[in-house]
């Protein structure tokens, strides 16, 4: 098995790199190829790496590159992880939709707009690379906004993939924890968009215990967040709290460190660590990068395309009639029951009405947004912003969506 | 043919009836009844009237009543403009969703939503004794928020229901103007919700003009107005600028007198004129009352119904898969083919997508208010409010609902 | 104007013809030509027709050609009455399928599923030519089967395509005539396929007289077509027969004289009446010919697509949502509202139930069709007939494909 | 637990409860209740299955009742096996329509939809005392037409209930054995109706092995067969047969003996032999008796619905967007994930165009039927025959349906 990381000089990577220490010995030989822009970092993580699989024990041949297509040669998995501009520009989507008092975040609302406008056009050129030259490999998608790069990457490329996030496989660990029960006994009756979904109902061992367990949960939230909980009867996906407590998030946001920030200061601390030639383990410090249990997710994917395991796993496919009020080839986040060849989506039916407004509205601005990116469209850019339920207003759209042009430069396609 | 007017105490009756002048000897005999809870104000309204019509020589019977089975009988059509707590409940509409910088208005957002919960329960109750005195009457809505009314009447009701705005009217006259031709040269191709709806093309004696007459009309327009229509490349509906113009809009609401407030001094001139036993025909003041051309789409639509006149109309009906995007039973504003028994509707089609989340979430807003209303549901109310791309924020939603609630005391179902 | 009839030489033509001596004083001036392949056929029929329109005394420019470019350029209407093989194919349609005790027929079953596989490939290098020469003509396609025609022209190329029949006009006028009343006067609430249609309402002058019209109807129809109108509460087209009164109707057809021969009879001797130079005005005969009021519904068309007069007419065009369960790209025929530009659907909304199999499978069998000769499949064409009500049996639709397939020679697209 | 057995008289009874030996252990105490209106009979099978359960040391406590609110008491699953009208009743399904040329045999066409209409009413009665006496009991529904009991019970009715047939396992055990794994390694993507269903492709342990054991399974069956799957790429149910290959079931069903004879032949001799006290295992003869696997379908069905196990199992449930071109509220045959309280349909889509006519319109037969059978209505009952493409025919189905109403006599419900 060959697996290929696209941005694979992150910081972050040695954490997915740990997962593949469960499953090496049933997947060999495996190789790993590691791919980055920035051959300096490449470099670091690299050794860093070489040194944790030797230390592991782990049968895993370790590759580096910055050349696409040798990167890509004979993937079974290709992984995107990368971040066009980088955390600096992270930092605009986190920073110029606030000063008109509106969220600044990397996948949510004006932010997560930017950073889709720059980064379709780079996956769309990586994926028109994987069907050249490996086209029956998996592209499992961890670049954000991850649903709006899935649904391009499935209405405009052959390229067989899947948007991942780690947010399922967290509410799956929260409510086994609550009930006591390992992961695998939770299964979640589970809907929506990525970052923009609600768990209609929990089973343990198939046993219905929503109501139990809500309550539960209810002791470990916010008490804003459990005014959604009682009003939707749905757990809510946290960023659900940008739309519906919206101005205690717009202020929570502007008076915290910005998490771009953060984290430029995050991996400039982990490559000291990882340039340290003793080092050969993931640091306790990798921990504050994010993305608990993405590693999880990942591997938990891999294996069951392998069909190394079976079961439903909650993953950004297309539609295809599983939620009965949106477009048929729109990309939802649903469960599918996946194993080796198998990939058979959950029926979700029609929305529940109490969401059905907010998840139409963004499933809108997201098809506006791939569009205005494929096609260098101001009028769909501004359309798109003015659907986003967190801005709604188009005065307010055009505003933030001059200056996100200006400060993007040309991180973002020519609108006209 | 007898017409039933429900709330002809209104200072806007007289221009209701003059309406009548064009058609009653094509209909007579003719009878109208007026009826209102507000004896004084029917006597005083309806005096004034009996005098219009002695000086128009129109051979129409007018009565008043203050009791609905009376006045229903034997009614061919209905017409409903009754206002559920007076303009004192409506200034309640245009000041109490300000205070949290939210737009007041009686038909859109927050004071709709108020609006609607005051009226449904009423005008329910209005249908229940046209079902039972004259089940086959047609029922003309001219009641705010229109299109709400409207979907409560067809779905919970068997009365014979049409919602009637004076927008589509009003855009006929406006692009008949532009064109110079009269306003039955000109078809809208026109759909959406009511006070929700945008003129996506302009035909003048078949031939579409659209693209010369939005030239034209955007010279009549603000700038904010000709960024929607240049973006959407459709004439938005007036109220279309409450979502798109928000922060303007909210601005101006401000500033401006309670539009609750003139029409009470209005109302309060216009009895004091009616008391002038001299006076037979219609105070140039009544202009200032608002709803230009209310009296011809009436009569036009009754003329239609009658088999007087034919073809399109512009009006509130189910929607039974004209729009595709909609619910099959939801309530749509769009052109219906009319003469007598005639009812065809035109097919839209998918919505545009630039728009398509504003309306599918306005929808969802709509249907929650009409459960939230026959329900007495807290639950659904909060979320109808949250779901309204004006509020968007359950917090906020909150706190409005929670202040409509208290100062709408018992003109509101009790939500629990 | 211009007008291009492809398929010009057929005896027809004169009734085609005579149709626009009613409107060429309003269209002047006015240019026709004929084309056909077969050069002595179209010189006579020309001669004959410059006699016609000289006697008539209006100002047509008639040309004629051989030449499909030739003929095609700067026409503002294409109208498409070719019959590929001429009648001695069509015999084979009324007689191949007979043999298996099935309908022959050239528009219905296995009969029309011939001529289509002949047609489809010829009609649509005729709209490839019109995409290149006269791209904003209108296409107006009389050509059997004259539904599945318009929907390959809709939907494998951009040539403005409307599929037209006779039989609804001709119900029209049958209405009128019971009703007493001019056509115009008549709307029929109609929807279906092409020769699988049904009129659910009449009005008369708006007024639903359906009850009583369909009492008078039922007189002068047979007892097998009562049963029909009684059970399914709709007027059939005559072809609805077809379907379901199979067993009569197919003795019918068994024992009848073969349409292809009476027609290849009457066309023989209207050419020889055609070629006596003093004959200047349509002969008798030509009425045995069929095709009842053709002219009548193309002139209509033609004369509202030029914005000389405007209302409904019930053509072929695309479903786009007006029937709520067939596909949305599909055929249907249905009132439209036709004036110059203008081209609104009318919504059918659900199909009764009473009928919504026969009218999904055939729709089905007609998609079918299509993708099998656009795509050259055997499989596609067997479950075309496969799926036919008149065949259902995938045994019996082999036998009778294998013998089209050796029958009809040359004029398929070669199946694999 | 206990299970209720409505028809626990038959001779089929002993295959059943004989599944419960492999899981009694696991769900003790068990009680099991048989009722049957034949006392005689029902005692038969009583006396010997108290021999079979003792030589099989299972723990289960077994009853027989002739009273149905007796026999509902606190059940957890009732089991209903009802054949109305006995044998004696199928014989005129399997004759009556033969004699018009039609296919007879009890589910499928003519001779199936006599079977719903003796059926509705009785399922209907004992559904009603199941929402009063144990409301939160499943019901397995054995009884055919299964598809449409299932539905109407689903749409008249507030049980839980669901349809069973032992097709789909059958299709498992028949894959299982051709790829030489055990069942459970085998996954179908399976979809249609019951009677009416394809398998798509064949998973085994997850891979995708269809094309395979698409050639290994053409080995098994008739030439007839063969050409269905070569050319709609899909493994049909043996049913289709009665519509693809009509002609040779027809024949096939004209000559040989009828099954409701041969079973009144088998279900005497089973009696003679149950009545032999002596005797306390199944018999041999009973594997004649038909429904192979129906006893592990149901044992499977109840064992995931009480938590014991988990997967797909392929049964009949309400679609709800399963399958986008059928009805929402119809009733379909899919796999549905079960484990206690889950119960998670599987997408299939938009159907494959080669097979939809068919399906839609024995879906538009089935809803007829039952609207047929509930309401009385003769009308539906024709247009239920005429819709179904076994008939197709108006004529035909009016013979048919006549001739039925009078031999079934009193079974019917009177149809006006």
């Amino acid at each position: 098995m060959k697996v290929s990381v696209i941005g694979g000089g992150s910081t972050y990577t040695p954490e997915l790199i740990e997962g593949f220490f469960d499953i090496w010995d049933k997947v060999k030989p495996l190789k790993i190829t590691l791919l980055d822009i920035n051959y300096e970092r490449l470099s670091i993580v690299y050794d860093f790496l070489l040194r944790m699989i030797k230390r592991a024990g782990a049968e895993i041949e370790l590759e580096m590159s910055t050349d696409l297509e040798e990167a890509l040669k004979d993937a079974d998995f290709v992984i995107n992880q990368i971040r066009v501009g980088g955390n600096q520009a992270r930092l605009l989507d986190e920073t110029v939709p606030l000063k008109y008092g509106v969220l600044g975040q990397e996948t949510t609302g004006a932010g997560g707009f930017a950073n889709a406008l720059r980064t379709i056009p780079v996956v769309y050129g990586i994926a028109k690379k994987i069907e050249e030259v490996c086209p029956s490999a998996w592209l499992i998608n961890f670049t954000n906004p991850s649903g709006i790069i899935t649904e391009m990457l499935l209405k405009y490329t052959k390229v067989k993939s899947i948007g991942l996030c780690n947010v399922p496989i967290n509410f799956q660990k929260l409510f086994a924890d609550l009930a006591e029960v390992s992961p695998e006994d939770v299964f979640l009756d589970y809907f929506g968009l990525n970052h923009l979904s609600f768990v209609r109902k929990v089973f343990v061992k198939g046993e219905d215990r929503t109501k139990e367990l809500f309550l539960k949960v209810r002791e470990r939230i916010s008490d804003e967040e459990r005014m959604i909980l009682d009003n939707v009867n749905m757990f809510p996906n946290y960023y659900l709290g940008y739309f519906y407590l919206r101005e205690e998030r717009v202020e929570e946001v502007k008076h915290k460190p910005k998490r771009a920030e953060e984290v430029l200061k995050i991996e400039s601390d982990l490559l000291n660590l990882y340039k340290d030639s003793s080092l050969d383990k993931k640091p306790e410090e990798l921990s504050r990068r994010g993305g608990a249990l993405y590693s999880r997710a990942a591997v938990n994917l891999i294996s069951a395309l392998s069909g190394l395991k079976e079961g439903f796993q909650i993953i950004n496919v297309k539609n295809e009639g599983a939620i009965s009020d949106l477009p048929y080839d729109s990309v939802v986040e649903i469960p599918v029951y996946l194993q080796k060849d198998r990939f058979h989506r959950y029926v979700i039916g029609k929305l529940p009405i109490s969401v059905r407004g907010t998840i139409q509205s963004v499933k809108t601005y997201e098809e506006l947004t791939i569009e205005a990116a494929m096609e260098s469209s101001y009028k769909k850019a501004l359309m798109a912003l003015t659907q986003h339920p967190l801005i709604s207003s188009m005065t307010l759209a055009k505003k933030i969506l001059d200056d996100l042009i200006s400060t993007n430069k040309d991180y973002f396609p020519k609108l006209i």
